[in-house]
């Protein structure tokens, strides 16, 4: 018995997570178990690493030590919860994972992609996406959609009493290399990474992402049919 | 004008701390500044993380994130601490470091050392210590002087009240295996690292310390006077 290991990417403001909460609800209603997490966090250690990532009252942190406590928080969550769900098979649906970090890190911040996929790669021991779905969406509409006023730009004036995260609150060229960034990754993985139109009717979105599923399913069962 | 970098590493109850006080103390006595500092912590985001890494009471953290999480501490306090002290022109004094991982992360937990000498490297940006004394002891002895039953095994019995920190409550096998790393890692670089025989007196050893130190700086200023 072999799992389905989904991943849910994307900029703010995206839809990402509504649509991962109603294909989980669509998948446990025909019967699937479905594990529902998120990267960073989804363990005990990974909560307490994704306060320190992304509250904005949080010390000042050097890109370097934000790669490594993201990276740090997904060596948890891939041995602690994805790799046993998937080991008995279950659906697990991730609200962000390695692309992020090559998407945010390395386009965003400007690290190193290679070093990146290394660490990617070791903190997941192996473990890749079998469908990435990335809601690609322009930034300012993303923001706007989290009520940003999208002219404010925290490099300039950090207000540490902010709704906004550490993340969300990066000025909107960071945020426009972070879409890049995603768009380049699908280019280059076209067969995992699905691209969907986040500006799009969210039911619309949700047929789409749903028989994204249903035809990497019969995929899968054709090929264990030849095996 | 450029600084100088001292690491102390060495088993648990070696009594590196003790000396890096004592030296700290001698040396500022003689008119140098001197930054104090450890790693894990050292900063405001460092001591979080080095709260989550000891502390017993934390949820069992993977051998993968428990080297990234080390890392990213370590991240923030070269970039923060050691590297502005150093082009400045300070003395820096830093209780564990890069070896620490290599021999805890490495020959302790066997993750692979080549990984741990490129994440180090990443997370120092390159900074390597001027010098390090290695305060070699038996485990057992070590473990005795912090008043530890050396028979108890948290492998058997996890004990989350301990007072003893998650890895000083790792099993004798561990910190004979952490010993002999220290000592490989000495042996590939001798003229980094300085062995000391931390059985021996206090006294004595302190004399050593200053010893190497005095004798470093006689070599770094002829190197500058041949310049």
């Amino acid at each position: 018995m072999s799992g389905l290991f989904v991943t849910f990417e994307g900029g703010e403001g995206s839809g990402k997570t509504t649509q991962l909460t109603l294909l989980a609800r669509r998948l446990r209603a025909s019967g699937q178990e479905v594990i529902e997490t998120h990267d960073p966090g989804g363990t005990a250690i990974g909560k307490e690493i994704r306060t320190l990532l992304l509250d904005p009252r949080s010390a000042p942190i050097t890109a370097a030590a934000e790669l490594l406590l993201y990276e740090a928080s997904r060596a948890q969550l891939a041995r602690e919860v994805i790799a046993p769900a998937l080991a008995r098979g279950a659906i697990v649906l991730c609200d962000r994972f390695t692309d992020s970090t090559l998407a945010y890190q390395g386009y965003g911040r400007d690290i190193d992609l290679a070093l990146i996929r290394r660490l990617n790669q070791f903190a997941t021991d192996g473990l890749s996406p079998d469908l990435t779905i990335l809601f690609d969406l322009d930034p300012e509409i993303g923001l706007a959609r989290r009520g940003r006023d999208v002219r404010y730009d925290v490099a300039r004036a950090p207000d540490t009493g902010s709704a906004w995260d550490r993340i969300e609150a990066e000025p909107l060229d960071f945020h426009r290399r972070v879409r890049e960034g995603y768009l380049t990754l699908a280019g280059e993985e076209p067969d995992r990474i699905t691209v969907i139109d986040a500006g799009a009717d969210a039911t619309e979105i949700e047929a789409i992402v749903w028989n994204r599923l249903v035809c990497l399913r019969s995929v899968q069962r054709c090929r264990l049919m030849t095996l």
